[in-house]
């Protein structure tokens, strides 16, 4: 994990940016240290309310709501502010900025509100060339007690990049048509002095930063399956695993199961889509290293079925004695993850400290 | 809720049967105690021991731990039952019949143990005619401080059983070949006082439980996506569902964008594999009614993706104001609900409390 947050840092030090961690992928206080540790980072990004409140209590001042408001979380947001947190919020569309500026003149707070800008086509966001952003600039510009923050955009469409070069042209999209944004805003009278991007893979990807004032992922963190299948990352680092233990075997259908189900590595399928289908999850040993090709090939509520993949070997029960411990790596980190309220913090295979995490909304 | 709760007792009853609720689907004191007040109940089932922690703490006693017991749960399994917790275990095969004698011995603890049988060729179990079964049987019996108290399965199979004969084909077999395993136990010299089944499907399917003690099931409490698309229950009786507000449009892709997405559902994508795939949920208004074929489509860690079913319509935006409320009604309760530690408990349209259920293992 040290590794991951640190190859990170040093990647958008070096290219003069800094990194806004998306703490949605561990939701851990002590990980969100860790990162900013690494350096070159400023404040973090969060996915829910409940998050802010966690990372707020904790210290964490400078926080990025990166959902779309809703109406009825303002009262949460204007309590969060009160309180001295340093919160800003987005928003994709006029009739939510007059929502949001209603609020914030009905109650006097002060709102940091930044525009949500669709780069890729893929799910939320005003598009940087229309129309509709510059209204959306003028609604909230010309409301007391809004200060207009600037753009932010996520590239997920990155997930269904399989090459360096097609990550690379995903990011310097992501980027101009952010900076299109901003250019527009700032050339109709309005200001930006935030451009936001990012998601893991643009972000190991990105070349030049120019324009972009901070960069938002997560995911790097632990790194998954799903960044592996990209090639984004090598399996050997990901840094995060479930353990479980052999409970039998069903030798006529060449199963080994497991107490590590649906539940405990989630119903995320993410590798489905992607060339190599990695079930439920890779099986590694102990020490994490990967059994070449055994995979959770099925899932109960609190079953796995470890099988080779494809069922092209023949298993040696003896290399899975009955109630020993395997590792699993997840598909997606964060949804696995957040299955879960603690981390067991291991060096090797040496069980170091237990951390914790929040979960829900 | 409280009618799909009173529709499995009354069937149950009819039979001269009692449901042993399986509790993993809500993992809620105040919904066990619901199931237990509509009578033909004994005890509880559950699928971890954090779950028999929060149950026993609640005053529920005599439980199963229905999934098959690892080495390193014993520990913990012995100190429940020395707080005075009446806790049955599971296993399947001789290799871990062993370690839990040995644990018994060692420890001189009574151990309560069934033993699980395959009846559907889904998941774990020993077959019911094998050698392997009067082995385990053999071993338990023999060991002074070990009770057996017979056989348990689960037709999880029931779940591709998309017609009422061929569900009740599958309750029979289970029945059968439960019945089975528990005879050969006995003519074997063995006790077999137990014989427990029991899914949703089956349970609704079975005619005569003759030889079968009790009956498990859980997801009957909420119902869902994946038991409608099976016939088990109407659409209008699924009894769980997740509140999101409206957030954003893409009106060239035909969506509404909302704030639950896959956290907010989980991943599981149970309908899938069902004739009518659900996405990540059904959208109903606020009273819950379905909007014909409004599904979330997409979903993103936190957003979802609202669209016609197959895009086959075109949204009449009106109908969705921007931060209006929707429900959506889940693939499977078991998973959505572990998402969360609370529900709301709504009568109608009207909030009348809230109940808190536990996470984790």
């Amino acid at each position: 994990m040290q590794a991951n947050i640190k190859r990170l840092a040093e990647h958008i030090g070096s290219l003069g940016g800094v990194i806004r961690p998306h703490v949605k992928t561990h939701k851990s206080v002590e990980i969100a240290r860790e990162m900013k540790a690494a350096g070159h980072t400023k404040g973090i990004t969060v996915s829910t309310l409940q998050e802010a409140e966690y990372f707020f209590a904790a210290g964490f001042n400078d926080i990025l709501y990166a959902v779309g408001i809703a109406p009825n979380k303002l009262s949460h947001v204007r309590d969060l502010i009160e309180r001295g947190c340093d919160l800003s919020i987005v928003l994709d569309n006029l009739d939510m900025a007059r929502v949001v500026t209603d609020f914030a003149n009905a109650e006097n707070v002060r709102l940091k509100v930044l525009i949500e800008i669709d780069t890729d086509n893929h799910r939320a966001g005003v598009k940087p060339d229309s129309d509709q952003l510059i209204a959306i600039g003028q609604c909230l510009h010309e409301a007391s007690n809004i200060i207009l923050q600037g753009v932010m955009t996520h590239a997920g469409e990155s997930y269904s990049c399989f090459t360096h070069e097609s990550q690379l042209a995903m990011a310097r999209q992501e980027r101009d048509l952010s900076v299109l944004a901003a250019t527009r805003l700032r050339e109709a009278g309005f200001p930006s002095p935030v451009v936001s991007v990012g998601s893991t893979p643009t972000a190991f990807a990105i070349d030049d930063l120019s324009g972009i004032t901070e960069v938002r992922a997560g995911v790097y963190v632990f790194f998954d399956l799903v960044m592996a299948g990209l090639g984004v990352c090598d399996v050997e680092e990901i840094a995060a695993a479930v353990m479980t233990s052999v409970i039998g075997y069903q030798r006529d259908k060449n199963w080994v199961i497991t107490d590590a189900g649906w539940m405990a590595m989630s119903r995320d399928r993410g590798t489905a889509d992607q060339p190599i289908d990695q079930g439920y999850g890779l099986v590694t040993d102990l020490a994490g290293r990967p059994l070449n090709d055994f995979i959770v090939a099925d899932a109960n509520q609190e079953h796995g079925i470890v099988s080779p993949r494809d069922n092209s070997t023949t298993i040696n029960y003896d290399d899975f004695p009955m109630g020993s411990l395997l590792r699993v790596l997840p598909n997606h980190a964060c949804s696995t993850a957040a299955q879960y309220t603690d981390y067991i913090i291991v060096d090797g295979e040496a069980i170091i400290d237990r951390w914790h995490s929040t979960i829900g909304w």
